[in-house]
Protein backbone atom coordinates (compact mmCIF):
# COMPACT_ATOMS: atom_id res chain seq x y z
CA UNK A 1 0.00 0.00 0.00
CA UNK A 2 1.33 3.37 -0.94
CA UNK A 3 0.71 6.58 1.16
CA UNK A 4 -1.68 7.77 -1.47
CA UNK A 5 -4.17 5.09 -0.69
CA UNK A 6 -3.81 5.53 3.24
CA UNK A 7 -4.74 9.45 3.01
CA UNK A 8 -7.35 7.68 1.21
CA UNK A 9 -7.86 5.41 4.47
CA UNK A 10 -11.63 6.70 6.60
CA UNK A 11 -8.99 6.88 9.63
CA UNK A 12 -7.80 10.79 10.53
CA UNK A 13 -4.68 8.79 11.98
CA UNK A 14 -3.94 7.34 9.23
CA UNK A 15 -4.80 11.00 7.24
CA UNK A 16 -3.12 13.42 9.53
CA UNK A 17 0.08 10.67 9.11
CA UNK A 18 0.11 11.02 5.34
CA UNK A 19 0.71 14.91 6.14
CA UNK A 20 3.12 14.84 8.65
CA UNK A 21 4.24 11.10 9.30
CA UNK A 22 7.81 12.42 8.30
CA UNK A 23 10.66 13.76 10.93
CA UNK A 24 11.29 15.87 8.69
CA UNK A 25 8.15 17.91 7.94
CA UNK A 26 8.11 17.88 12.07
CA UNK A 27 11.47 19.24 12.61
CA UNK A 28 10.70 21.84 10.15
CA UNK A 29 7.58 22.89 12.15
CA UNK A 30 10.06 23.23 14.79
CA UNK A 31 12.41 25.90 13.77
CA UNK A 32 9.58 27.90 12.25
CA UNK A 33 8.46 28.16 15.61
CA UNK A 34 11.86 28.69 17.06
CA UNK A 35 12.47 31.21 14.19
CA UNK A 36 14.56 29.63 11.41
CA UNK A 37 12.30 30.82 8.80
CA UNK A 38 14.58 31.32 6.17
CA UNK A 39 15.87 28.60 3.15
CA UNK A 40 19.70 28.68 5.00
CA UNK A 41 18.39 28.97 8.24
CA UNK A 42 16.07 25.48 7.90
CA UNK A 43 19.18 23.74 6.59
CA UNK A 44 21.27 25.04 9.22
CA UNK A 45 19.52 23.45 11.83
CA UNK A 46 18.20 20.84 10.68
CA UNK A 47 21.02 19.74 7.86
CA UNK A 48 18.94 18.66 5.29
CA UNK A 49 20.44 18.55 1.93
CA UNK A 50 18.81 21.29 -0.45
CA UNK A 51 17.16 18.74 -2.18
CA UNK A 52 15.21 17.50 0.00
CA UNK A 53 14.39 20.69 2.05
CA UNK A 54 13.00 22.15 -1.34
CA UNK A 55 11.00 19.03 -1.77
CA UNK A 56 9.86 19.43 1.27
CA UNK A 57 8.81 23.01 1.65
CA UNK A 58 6.91 22.59 -1.34
CA UNK A 59 5.26 19.63 -0.50
CA UNK A 60 4.68 21.13 3.03
CA UNK A 61 3.12 24.00 0.76
CA UNK A 62 0.87 22.31 -1.25
CA UNK A 63 -0.43 20.72 1.79
CA UNK A 64 -1.55 24.03 3.62
CA UNK A 65 0.97 23.50 6.16
CA UNK A 66 2.97 26.98 5.29
CA UNK A 67 3.24 29.60 3.35
CA UNK A 68 5.84 31.73 1.45
CA UNK A 69 6.24 35.09 1.73
CA UNK A 70 8.69 37.92 0.84
CA UNK A 71 10.40 39.12 3.50
CA UNK A 72 11.35 42.60 2.27
CA UNK A 73 10.16 43.87 -0.59
CA UNK A 74 13.11 45.07 -2.45
CA UNK A 75 14.52 41.87 -2.35
CA UNK A 76 13.54 38.39 -3.97
CA UNK A 77 14.02 36.04 -0.66
CA UNK A 78 11.39 34.28 1.04
CA UNK A 79 10.77 33.37 4.35
CA UNK A 80 8.42 30.33 5.70
CA UNK A 81 5.77 30.67 8.25
CA UNK A 82 3.08 28.14 9.17
CA UNK A 83 -0.62 28.70 8.33
CA UNK A 84 -2.79 28.16 11.42
CA UNK A 85 -3.24 24.45 10.21
CA UNK A 86 0.44 24.09 10.71
CA UNK A 87 0.80 25.80 13.43
CA UNK A 88 -1.95 24.07 15.31
CA UNK A 89 0.86 20.59 14.72
CA UNK A 90 2.12 22.09 17.87
CA UNK A 91 -0.06 20.31 19.78
CA UNK A 92 2.07 17.20 17.87
CA UNK A 93 5.30 18.58 19.20
CA UNK A 94 4.30 19.49 22.54
CA UNK A 95 3.47 16.12 22.92
CA UNK A 96 6.53 14.14 21.79
CA UNK A 97 8.96 16.83 23.69
CA UNK A 98 6.85 15.18 27.02
CA UNK A 99 7.24 11.80 25.94
CA UNK A 100 10.87 12.62 25.28
CA UNK A 101 11.35 13.76 28.76
CA UNK A 102 9.69 11.24 30.24
CA UNK A 103 11.58 8.83 28.36
CA UNK A 104 14.86 10.31 28.02
CA UNK A 105 15.27 10.90 24.42
CA UNK A 106 18.47 13.24 24.40
CA UNK A 107 21.52 13.65 26.37
CA UNK A 108 19.52 16.06 28.49
CA UNK A 109 17.63 13.31 30.21
CA UNK A 110 15.04 15.21 31.84
CA UNK A 111 15.82 18.31 31.77
CA UNK A 112 14.43 19.92 28.51
CA UNK A 113 16.07 21.59 25.26
CA UNK A 114 13.51 24.05 25.14
CA UNK A 115 12.35 25.03 28.01
CA UNK A 116 8.25 26.01 28.46
CA UNK A 117 6.42 28.29 30.19
CA UNK A 118 2.44 28.78 29.79
CA UNK A 119 1.91 32.51 29.51
CA UNK A 120 -1.26 32.25 31.11
CA UNK A 121 -0.83 30.36 34.37
CA UNK A 122 2.81 30.22 34.75
CA UNK A 123 3.59 26.74 34.67
CA UNK A 124 6.35 24.99 34.09
CA UNK A 125 4.93 23.08 30.87
CA UNK A 126 7.04 19.39 32.20
CA UNK A 127 6.82 16.37 30.89
CA UNK A 128 3.19 16.04 32.76
CA UNK A 129 1.42 19.28 31.55
CA UNK A 130 -1.52 19.27 29.56
CA UNK A 131 -3.26 22.37 28.08
CA UNK A 132 -6.60 23.19 30.15
CA UNK A 133 -9.10 21.89 29.12
CA UNK A 134 -11.92 23.05 27.15
CA UNK A 135 -8.86 25.46 25.59
CA UNK A 136 -8.40 26.31 22.11
CA UNK A 137 -5.92 24.02 20.03
CA UNK A 138 -2.74 24.46 21.89
CA UNK A 139 -0.02 26.57 20.68
CA UNK A 140 3.13 27.38 21.32
CA UNK A 141 1.87 30.81 20.93
CA UNK A 142 1.03 30.78 24.77
CA UNK A 143 4.40 29.64 26.19
CA UNK A 144 7.17 31.68 26.96
CA UNK A 145 10.19 30.08 24.87
CA UNK A 146 14.28 29.69 26.18
CA UNK A 147 16.57 27.27 25.55
CA UNK A 148 18.81 24.61 27.25
CA UNK A 149 22.77 26.56 27.08
CA UNK A 150 23.79 23.28 25.50
CA UNK A 151 20.78 23.32 22.81
CA UNK A 152 21.98 27.19 22.06
CA UNK A 153 25.59 26.08 21.83
CA UNK A 154 24.51 23.15 19.61
CA UNK A 155 22.73 25.71 17.56
CA UNK A 156 25.01 28.25 17.53
CA UNK A 157 27.91 25.62 16.24
CA UNK A 158 25.77 24.33 13.61
CA UNK A 159 25.58 28.24 12.29
CA UNK A 160 29.47 28.51 12.68
CA UNK A 161 29.90 25.73 10.27
CA UNK A 162 27.24 26.42 8.02
CA UNK A 163 29.16 30.10 7.83
CA UNK A 164 32.17 28.56 7.41
CA UNK A 165 31.43 26.24 4.69
CA UNK A 166 30.08 29.29 2.82
CA UNK A 167 33.15 31.48 3.46
CA UNK A 168 35.18 28.53 1.77
CA UNK A 169 32.84 28.02 -1.12
CA UNK A 170 32.76 32.15 -1.99
CA UNK A 171 36.65 32.04 -1.50
CA UNK A 172 37.25 28.91 -4.16
CA UNK A 173 34.37 28.89 -6.50
CA UNK A 174 35.16 25.35 -7.77
CA UNK B 1 23.19 15.00 8.49
CA UNK B 2 21.76 11.60 9.68
CA UNK B 3 19.28 10.76 11.76
CA UNK B 4 21.90 8.61 13.61
CA UNK B 5 23.34 12.67 14.22
CA UNK B 6 19.86 14.31 15.18
CA UNK B 7 19.36 11.35 17.91
CA UNK B 8 22.56 12.59 19.72
CA UNK B 9 20.93 16.26 19.86
CA UNK B 10 20.05 17.51 23.00
CA UNK B 11 16.64 18.12 21.52
CA UNK B 12 14.09 16.05 23.32
CA UNK B 13 11.69 16.52 19.85
CA UNK B 14 14.42 15.79 17.92
CA UNK B 15 14.84 12.34 20.12
CA UNK B 16 11.65 11.30 19.87
CA UNK B 17 11.30 11.66 16.30
CA UNK B 18 14.33 9.69 15.57
CA UNK B 19 12.53 7.03 17.53
CA UNK B 20 8.60 7.22 15.44
CA UNK B 21 9.11 10.06 13.21
CA UNK B 22 7.98 7.93 10.75
CA UNK B 23 4.50 7.11 9.67
CA UNK B 24 5.02 3.13 10.10
CA UNK B 25 5.72 3.33 13.16
CA UNK B 26 2.96 5.35 14.54
CA UNK B 27 0.53 3.35 12.12
CA UNK B 28 2.11 -0.18 13.88
CA UNK B 29 1.06 1.66 17.17
CA UNK B 30 -2.44 2.31 16.20
CA UNK B 31 -2.84 -1.19 15.05
CA UNK B 32 -1.58 -2.72 18.08
CA UNK B 33 -4.12 -0.73 19.92
CA UNK B 34 -7.01 -1.56 17.75
CA UNK B 35 -6.14 -5.42 18.72
CA UNK B 36 -4.37 -6.22 15.43
CA UNK B 37 -1.10 -8.28 17.30
CA UNK B 38 0.04 -10.87 14.93
CA UNK B 39 2.59 -9.96 12.05
CA UNK B 40 -0.14 -10.96 9.39
CA UNK B 41 -3.05 -8.49 10.74
CA UNK B 42 -0.53 -6.13 11.48
CA UNK B 43 0.62 -6.75 7.95
CA UNK B 44 -2.72 -6.52 6.37
CA UNK B 45 -4.11 -3.78 8.42
CA UNK B 46 -1.43 -1.23 7.06
CA UNK B 47 -0.52 -2.79 3.63
CA UNK B 48 3.42 -2.60 4.69
CA UNK B 49 5.27 -5.45 2.90
CA UNK B 50 6.85 -7.98 4.75
CA UNK B 51 10.55 -6.72 4.66
CA UNK B 52 9.19 -3.32 5.60
CA UNK B 53 7.21 -4.75 8.50
CA UNK B 54 10.08 -7.38 9.87
CA UNK B 55 12.30 -4.18 10.04
CA UNK B 56 10.21 -2.18 11.13
CA UNK B 57 9.34 -4.53 14.03
CA UNK B 58 13.08 -5.33 14.74
CA UNK B 59 13.96 -1.68 15.12
CA UNK B 60 10.50 -0.69 16.97
CA UNK B 61 11.46 -4.00 19.90
CA UNK B 62 15.33 -2.65 19.79
CA UNK B 63 14.18 0.92 20.49
CA UNK B 64 11.88 -0.24 23.43
CA UNK B 65 8.42 0.78 21.80
CA UNK B 66 7.10 -3.30 21.60
CA UNK B 67 7.94 -6.78 23.19
CA UNK B 68 7.14 -10.10 21.31
CA UNK B 69 5.79 -13.18 22.65
CA UNK B 70 4.93 -16.24 22.13
CA UNK B 71 0.94 -16.31 22.03
CA UNK B 72 0.46 -19.72 23.08
CA UNK B 73 2.56 -22.33 24.28
CA UNK B 74 2.36 -24.72 21.37
CA UNK B 75 2.54 -22.46 18.79
CA UNK B 76 6.50 -20.97 17.38
CA UNK B 77 3.59 -17.66 16.43
CA UNK B 78 4.11 -14.55 18.19
CA UNK B 79 2.06 -11.55 18.91
CA UNK B 80 3.47 -8.31 19.60
CA UNK B 81 2.23 -6.13 22.67
CA UNK B 82 3.39 -2.38 23.22
CA UNK B 83 5.49 -1.83 26.27
CA UNK B 84 5.12 1.12 28.67
CA UNK B 85 7.14 3.44 26.54
CA UNK B 86 5.45 2.01 23.22
CA UNK B 87 1.76 3.02 25.17
CA UNK B 88 2.54 6.30 26.21
CA UNK B 89 2.52 7.08 22.29
CA UNK B 90 -1.24 7.20 22.31
CA UNK B 91 -0.93 10.80 23.55
CA UNK B 92 0.62 11.14 20.43
CA UNK B 93 -2.22 9.10 18.18
CA UNK B 94 -4.57 10.83 19.94
CA UNK B 95 -3.26 14.91 19.09
CA UNK B 96 -2.34 13.71 15.26
CA UNK B 97 -6.27 11.84 14.92
CA UNK B 98 -7.69 15.49 16.66
CA UNK B 99 -5.77 17.74 14.07
CA UNK B 100 -7.22 15.42 11.60
CA UNK B 101 -10.52 16.29 12.89
CA UNK B 102 -10.01 19.22 13.07
CA UNK B 103 -8.22 19.58 9.36
CA UNK B 104 -10.21 16.83 8.11
CA UNK B 105 -7.63 14.51 6.70
CA UNK B 106 -9.98 11.92 6.39
CA UNK B 107 -12.81 11.35 3.80
CA UNK B 108 -15.22 11.07 6.78
CA UNK B 109 -14.40 14.69 7.59
CA UNK B 110 -15.29 15.71 10.73
CA UNK B 111 -16.87 12.70 11.98
CA UNK B 112 -14.00 10.24 13.82
CA UNK B 113 -13.32 6.85 12.43
CA UNK B 114 -12.31 5.64 15.56
CA UNK B 115 -14.91 6.68 18.02
CA UNK B 116 -13.72 7.52 21.72
CA UNK B 117 -15.62 8.13 25.11
CA UNK B 118 -13.16 8.44 28.33
CA UNK B 119 -14.38 6.17 30.55
CA UNK B 120 -14.32 7.83 33.16
CA UNK B 121 -16.25 11.17 32.35
CA UNK B 122 -18.01 9.73 29.52
CA UNK B 123 -17.23 12.69 27.50
CA UNK B 124 -16.82 12.02 23.89
CA UNK B 125 -12.93 12.49 22.98
CA UNK B 126 -13.97 15.03 19.83
CA UNK B 127 -11.04 17.28 18.34
CA UNK B 128 -10.93 19.98 21.37
CA UNK B 129 -11.11 17.40 23.94
CA UNK B 130 -7.69 17.19 25.98
CA UNK B 131 -6.45 14.69 29.21
CA UNK B 132 -7.70 15.81 32.39
CA UNK B 133 -4.70 17.72 33.77
CA UNK B 134 -2.55 16.21 36.44
CA UNK B 135 -3.07 12.73 35.35
CA UNK B 136 -1.06 9.84 34.42
CA UNK B 137 0.32 10.27 31.21
CA UNK B 138 -2.73 9.44 28.23
CA UNK B 139 -3.21 5.95 26.44
CA UNK B 140 -6.00 4.75 24.93
CA UNK B 141 -6.75 2.44 28.24
CA UNK B 142 -8.76 5.05 29.47
CA UNK B 143 -11.28 4.95 26.55
CA UNK B 144 -13.49 2.91 25.54
CA UNK B 145 -13.10 2.54 21.12
CA UNK B 146 -15.93 1.49 18.79
CA UNK B 147 -15.39 1.71 15.24
CA UNK B 148 -17.28 4.14 12.61
CA UNK B 149 -18.85 1.48 10.19
CA UNK B 150 -17.18 2.91 6.84
CA UNK B 151 -13.61 2.22 8.64
CA UNK B 152 -14.94 -1.27 9.77
CA UNK B 153 -15.82 -2.03 6.39
CA UNK B 154 -12.49 -0.92 5.45
CA UNK B 155 -11.14 -2.59 7.48
CA UNK B 156 -12.99 -5.95 6.66
CA UNK B 157 -12.22 -5.86 3.38
CA UNK B 158 -8.67 -5.46 3.45
CA UNK B 159 -9.05 -9.10 5.91
CA UNK B 160 -11.07 -10.20 3.43
CA UNK B 161 -8.15 -9.40 0.47
CA UNK B 162 -5.92 -10.95 2.23
CA UNK B 163 -7.33 -14.23 2.81
CA UNK B 164 -8.27 -14.26 -0.87
CA UNK B 165 -4.50 -13.96 -1.89
CA UNK B 166 -3.52 -16.50 0.67
CA UNK B 167 -5.67 -19.20 -0.74
CA UNK B 168 -4.59 -17.74 -3.97
CA UNK B 169 -1.25 -18.77 -3.53
CA UNK B 170 -1.86 -22.07 -1.81
CA UNK B 171 -3.57 -23.66 -4.88
CA UNK B 172 -0.70 -22.27 -6.68
CA UNK B 173 2.10 -22.81 -5.17
CA UNK B 174 4.36 -21.24 -7.93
Amino acid sequence: MSWDEISESTCQIAGALSLVGDRWTLLIMRELFLGATRFDQIRTQTGMSSHLLTTRLKRMEADGLIERRRYDAKSPRHEYAATAKGKELDAVLLVLRAWGLRWKTSVLGAEPAIELVHRKTREVMGPDWTPPQHSSPFTFDTAEISLHALFSQERDSKLQSFRKMRRRRTKDPS
